[in-house]
């Protein structure tokens, strides 16, 4: 459904949102990329309308130096994102995470793509682990984007687990939360959804944003991954988990964009007190 | 485990820590006083050293209007105060909720106390539903408390869903969240735990800050509670829900007062990059 079809006011509108997980090979960029369009347009024949790809989809996580990660990464005018964009049917937008070279600096970023062109780019602003030996950091921490969709909120992995992101990229008008992680897996409780994922549902429910969440599966390096691509809906419940064929798709129903209300008496945003924090 | 056997540095520590849910009665203040107080008494015979009680364990929650909240209301120096207090044995603390009356002010307040004194009150900021009719909003969003546990955050039930107020006492150096609440049972999705604690225990991990929520349990003029009850530890994890005896009480195992640190790269507070929020 487009903006277009939205209710005026007060209503509420919906979409159809995907995240998609296809095999990564570490430093196969060309390979890479061949498997993000096929996933975009595995997506896409099921109806997606906003598909989000996992972090360093195009180049893998775990490298070795700078040096490596260096010769995995490509710039804004690489070939393949024309390539990519042209998968895309008018009004679809795509999030792809990509190692970013730009000069002598490189980034964790995530592209923002729709029918035939690049809608702009984010630069990781939080680094995890030995990120921060590999990439720059970036100069925003999340990052809003207009779309064909609406105002899409975009962060990346580490960041969202400050609680601070997701809430700025809501209060500034983000209306779904596009989130390419890479989550190397660690112990939780049996029955327990990953602590990530928990913190994204929190935050979710906090703001009333919906978010998706593109995660790798299976192992690289020896690093196992926690596969916790997964549709969050505006009020924090996991909508949708990947199927058989590794995509995580759902159509949610979502409330007018700012709509924050809480009736009778309340409003998530209105109720906040920011000249106590 | 007192403050003096800490290791003073990067080490860890130890607390037990309680909520409990003694049955309150509507408008009984003098009822739900000692029974507040029978509550206290079995949390220390199991050796807790933090005690929380549910928002407005003195008074009840559901008061049809002001008049019926003021009546519910008590002041400072209520004499039961000093009882409560008398039931702590040196080093215990408490956060008992109560319906707070300040000359023609009411507040949803939680006094915190211990062994024969009272350490200070906080009076909720955010309110939830009908009660900005009922009572008058609190100055400080959440508060800090010095206490012989250490440094005490404390925040009343719809405070925690703003994750401004956990964050917020977590870098003011708070070492442990209690939490006094009243959560209306709502629906949510099989085998998930209710949302605010998943809001809990987000903000639990985020800020590496183990909560207390005290919750009623049961129903109050028709409204069903969600039981909430539980310690949360400081990576996010529900460690202890309640017994058949209503009390959810376990020891945990702290990292050392202000220890953010995520070996070998990282810190939760130190990766913070606050000039862009």
């Amino acid at each position: 459904m487009t903006r277009s079809q939205r209710a005026p006011h007060r209503g509420t509108w919906s979409l159809r949102l995907a995240a998609t997980s296809p095999r990564v090979i570490l430093g196969d960029v060309d390979g890479n990329l061949q498997r993000v369009r096929v996933a975009l347009q595995g997506a896409v024949a099921r109806g997606a309308q906003l598909i989000v790809l996992p972090e360093l989809a195009t180049s893998g996580y775990l490298f070795a130096d700078r040096d490596e990660a260096s010769a995995a990464s490509i710039t804004r005018d690489h070939h393949g994102w024309a390539d990519l964009a042209s998968a895309l049917p008018p009004g679809v937008v795509a999030v792809v995470g990509y190692a970013e070279r730009d000069g002598m600096q490189l980034f964790n970023s995530a592209a923002v793509l729709t029918h035939g062109r690049r809608i702009g780019d984010y630069r990781k602003a939080h680094l995890w682990g030995a990120e921060a030996a590999l990439f720059d950091r970036g100069p925003t921490a999340g990052a809003l984007f207009e779309t064909p969709l609406g105002r899409l909120g975009v962060a990346i992995c580490y960041d969202n687990e400050f609680p601070e992101v997701p809430r700025r990229l809501a209060l500034a008008g983000a209306e779904i939360l596009a989130l390419p992680v890479n989550w190397p897996l660690i112990a939780r409780p049996d029955g327990e959804h990953p602590p990530e994922t928990i913190q994204a549902m929190a935050a979710a429910r906090s703001s009333r944003l919906a978010t998706i969440i593109a995660d790798r599966s299976g192992a690289e390096r020896g690093v196992a991954w926690t596969g916790g691509t997964a549709v969050i809906d505006e009020d924090g419940w996991v909508a949708a988990l990947p199927d058989e064929s590794g995509i995580a798709i759902a159509t949610l129903t979502l409330r007018s964009p700012g709509d924050k209300s809480l009736p009778p008496h309340n409003d998530l945003f209105g109720d906040r007190r920011p000249e106590l924090y």
